[in-house]
């Protein structure tokens, strides 16, 4: 059963936002058995959203549409979506009551403007939005097609996507089944990896689809198969288990881990497992590297805390880096980074600690050292190791790529401990 | 002049990754007076590809598509294009010299499958890609269209981009100016600030075009113009200038500021001309304050460190928070926040002090403090604010409107001080 994705904003033509929306619509919508066949971004502009929805229409049975439904003037879905299926805009009065309830303690909110969301297409189901003021409206537009008109703020359009639109969906349309296996591999560049696997790949039966998704210093490859009534669920399943363990003799340790999951989630698992602690001293990486271990509920079974030593007083004063290294190695320097690793992990009594020092840029540079250079300390009881990398990039990917690869090189030192 | 852009790859309509290059592109393109139509995301997939390139030239002259161009068997754009435009594969001697170069210091990564990137398009100018293995290829449709395949990882192509691309675009097709200027207003909802300015949004000069953009907290007042031959681009300037100036006379200080900047760089920017210093002390956020402060070039001026407190022990062996106070009112109250931004304040010597403490969730609510109370404290010498929030999302988005709240709160503080 396949489906399109609509999102409407001139913010987000002029790049003023990101589209996140339609990644985690068409991720929802994909365990739920339903492929999305397109995304389409398109103006606040009446005949463009026409014309658009004409189209995917003409493809799919589904269009889900996201944003332009604001009070504003700006914002001219409803209106679009109503002269398109000849429907009428009337007062609503259950939905004017969610209105109010919601803007209870927002007397300021609750205005002329807000009340025009209450005023809803005749013809079509209206949804509650529990957490915004504009509902959702859905268009049976004969008898197999569904157009969808949901909010473009985020938080609004997943509560409903999950609460009701998708259970509606699947009620409609009983869509097949799409499954997807995903195998992290490390320490190959994609293409070697291609070549390393070549043999298995073209070996792969016909059912599944493979995908190479190489990030930084992992590839994620994705087995995927549709199943339609003529196949067995759990037999396809069976299949791709086994072409995953054929992968696994093949791969070895390269393969770190056989579930879709993030380097810190699964970093996380980990350290849980094995009821150990850790502490991280951050200079250039800023925090970025604690907000992503904190990013994962639970972390504070193994997260103790961090430092971010930004300014040299912290790097001393706190986490108790010679004073005299400093001053003669310099702050980006293997000496300093491995004291800030050992000092956050004494400091804060963990059993491993990382530590990051290095320049992010775009000032800082000098010749010795230039915008880029960075040194990674991973320390455990047993061992510290520190290394010196030198990444190419505009600041925050530079520190992007620094915590990604503080990362990889934690997870390589739990593995072995 | 208008372009549309196509994102092409499974792992898009699949939600595994969120399309961020093409609000980059977006942005870029606007600044060098090129306006985005559409932007299409859509499947490594013949047909379909061939399909949106007909209809996407069949609306713009310029077609910029990312994504397909990799070494391994489920990238088939080059093979498509080459379909589509009569053109021939050819092996390019200096494309496969900038390969062996790139991948000098790589030996795993240059291999039969990257040796594949040199071969190219005969018919397609071939623009060098310096940092990765896909070289980029233009393909002159007819006199006036364009069609341009970009490799889909985001510096890859951002380089080229700016570096290429869009000198390219601007030499040939001589494009409009189109200026955009925003205007950040704090404290109020969007509705009730469409009221507010109603007056004056419907007296706007015709040319000159207003949309809103809600965040968290901020709404963004985006006035724009397309300024083609028949206008003077100073006088328009001029005039948008004018109205922003009205604006400012009927919102006063809810106009933050009357540039496009994030809450991060502006702070950056008061606490550097006011030579004040800031450390911060987080809990719940886990870093994501500091991240967001580091992520501004420059920080380091008057950002000198935090301490991310996950762990109570961290809390007041290293913050001094008072154990009893702790054990009492627990960590998420407001005499511990207050004790957290003040330790962390005395402890790395600063001016201002942020603390942060709350339970994200899913997991820690309790009937008392349910999932998303959150208490954030901003401390200078003179004053300590404390302010206690119910947020009720999903844990990241707690997190991020936490950080966002705090850096509302620490503006406000800076502002009067």
């Amino acid at each position: 059963m396949k489906v399109e994705i609509i999102t409407i904003g001139d913010e987000i033509l002029i790049g003023q936002i990101v589209d996140t929306n339609s990644a985690w619509i068409s991720k929802e919508l994909n365990k739920a058995g339903f492929e999305v066949e397109r995304i389409t971004s398109i103006h606040d502009d009446e005949k463009q959203i026409t014309e658009t929805i004409i189209q995917s229409l003409s493809r799919v049975d589904v269009v889900l549409i996201t944003g332009g439904i604001g009070p504003t003037n700006d914002d001219i879905t409803k209106n679009t979506l109503c002269k398109l299926f000849h429907s009428t805009l009337v007062f609503d009065e259950y939905t004017f009551k969610q209105i109010e309830n919601l803007l209870a303690d927002r007397p300021l909110a609750l205005n002329e403007l807000t009340k025009t969301q209450a005023m809803v297409p005749d013809k079509a189901t209206i949804i509650t939005n529990t957490v915004g003021t504009a509902p959702i409206t859905w268009f049976d537009v004969d008898k197999n097609k569904v157009v969808v008109s949901m909010p473009g703020v985020p938080f609004e359009m997943k509560k409903v996507m999950s609460e009701e639109i998708i259970p509606r969906l699947k009620k409609k349309y009983k869509p097949n089944s799409i499954i997807h296996k995903t195998v992290l591999v490390s320490g190959y560049p994609e293409s070697a990896l291609a070549i390393k696997i070549a043999e298995w790949e073209n070996n792969l039966p016909r059912i599944i689809k493979l995908a190479y998704l190489p990030q930084f210093g992992i590839v994620k490859l994705r087995l995927s198969a549709v199943v339609d009534c003529d196949y067995n669920y759990n037999t396809i399943v069976n299949e791709i288990d086994i072409e995953i363990d054929k992968l696994k003799i093949l791969l070895g340790n390269s393969i770190v881990s056989d579930e879709d999951i993030s380097l810190e989630a699964l970093i996380g698992e980990i350290l849980a497992s094995k009821l150990k602690t850790l502490s991280i001293a951050e200079s250039c990486t800023g925090g970025d590297i604690s907000k992503r271990i904190t990013s994962i509920s639970g972390s504070s079974r193994y997260f103790k805390g961090s430092v971010v030593a930004y300014d040299n007083s912290v790097k001393t004063n706190i986490l108790d880096v010679n004073i005299e290294d400093l001053q003669t190695e310099g702050a980006v320097s293997e000496t300093v980074v491995r004291q800030m690793a050992e000092g956050v992990r004494k400091l804060l009594k963990t059993d491993y600690a990382i530590a990051t020092s290095g320049i992010a840029g775009p000032m800082g540079g000098t010749d010795d050292k230039p915008v880029g250079t960075i040194w990674i300390a991973v320390c455990s009881e047993s061992e510290c190791i520190a290394k010196k990398f030198h990444f190419k990039y505009e600041r925050n990917l530079n520190i992007e790529r620094t915590t990604q690869t503080a990362l990889l090189m934690l997870l390589e030192v739990i593995n072995q401990n």
